[in-house]
């Protein structure tokens, strides 16, 4: 049964990303920390197409987010600037390199229209200029009855949250104070949740709520 | 080994308390909604002389807390206004009733030189006038081998972060959206914290993170 969800790694102080978040910085001064649970992950390099890593009590967890996604949303700055984030990526219009780690549909919300471009190993980017709610049905209707995934930024996050479509959150809990920076959870309207579960691992601690209706 | 520490409940937007606060509602407004896990414990019930309850996967990290505390520090807000918080309670100048939950020393940082305040159950409200380091070092000396124990509320926990004196931190994490009101984290100096535990119980994650010194 398809979903909306999110998968986000957050701070313990409650920030998506640090400070100073921009196209150029997605994730902000310091951000990186709150997703240094994942990189070493070989879950996490076999997605960008590369071999080794590690295997730990994260490795399920992250395997299965992958497995269940069936589309991608995404703010502008998410999407990214002019270079890819790794050292070795040639450079390319978006932060994701030539074989971006989705391998799926992804559509991009911005106000600049633009072709869509697919990419090396399954990625597509769909820039949608029409709103949300356009964004969200464009998902669902290639995700089927795979999970369409809210990926960020907090903004976007937030939009979505307060729009009422989220079914399922799922937050990766860093040990880090970033101290200011981007938070999702900010003016929302009420909202019930439910606890569904509470995953240790190194490092960071992986929680899954379900939005109550 | 004596430590410093604290026991906090945390909504996930990362509130400790509600909008609000105040010496007759230190939780504020909704705050009571991120100690819900805790009321039902039988563990909870029986230190305020009650019996029956629940226990579950809380009941271990409830109990623990209790037998390690050797001396609380409270702000004069969580100390409390004119009455007890338990409907069938006397009044009684203090949130805590006449048979207070803590058994221990406690240490109440105020502005108002009073008398110490001995209550039945071995509880003695010490109120000190001259700062966290003295509330600190009183609450060492009667702690021995036990924890102090940072009770809150948010304000008095960042202060005892914010000047290197914690140890520990535990966070029960609340299923639970608060919007707005006391966060403990804000405004601190850079620290390094490691994940020690995350502890999945029903309707709350019980984590715990040590300061990297």
């Amino acid at each position: 049964m398809s979903k909306v969800r999110f998968d986000i790694s957050l701070s313990l102080d409650g920030f998506m990303a640090g400070p100073d978040q921009s196209v150029d910085n997605p994730i902000g001064v310091g951000g990186m920390a709150v997703f240094e649970w994942m990189f070493p992950l070989a879950a996490f390099q076999a997605v960008q197409g590369r071999e080794g890593g590690e295997v730990n009590a994260s490795t399920p967890v992250l395997e299965e987010r992958f497995a269940d996604a069936g589309a991608y949303i995404m703010g502008r700055n998410m999407f990214g600037g002019g270079h890819g984030p790794w050292p070795d990526d040639p450079p390319w219009n978006g932060w994701w390199g030539i074989d971006p780690p989705y391998h799926a549909p992804v559509f991009v919300l911005t106000h600049h229209a633009r072709e869509p471009q697919p990419m090396e190993g399954g990625t597509t980017f769909t820039f949608v200029t029409d709103g949300i709610e356009s964004a969200l049905e464009q998902a669902r209707a290639t995700a089927g009855d795979r999970d369409v995934v809210v990926g960020g930024g907090a903004a976007t996050v937030r939009q979505y949250l307060a729009a009422g479509h989220v079914d399922e959150l799922n937050v990766s809990l860093a040990p880090v104070l970033l101290g200011s920076g981007e938070r999702p959870f900010d003016d929302l309207p009420d909202m019930q949740l439910e606890q569904v579960r509470a995953v240790e691992a190194p490092g960071v601690t992986h929680l899954r709520y379900r939005v109550v209706r």
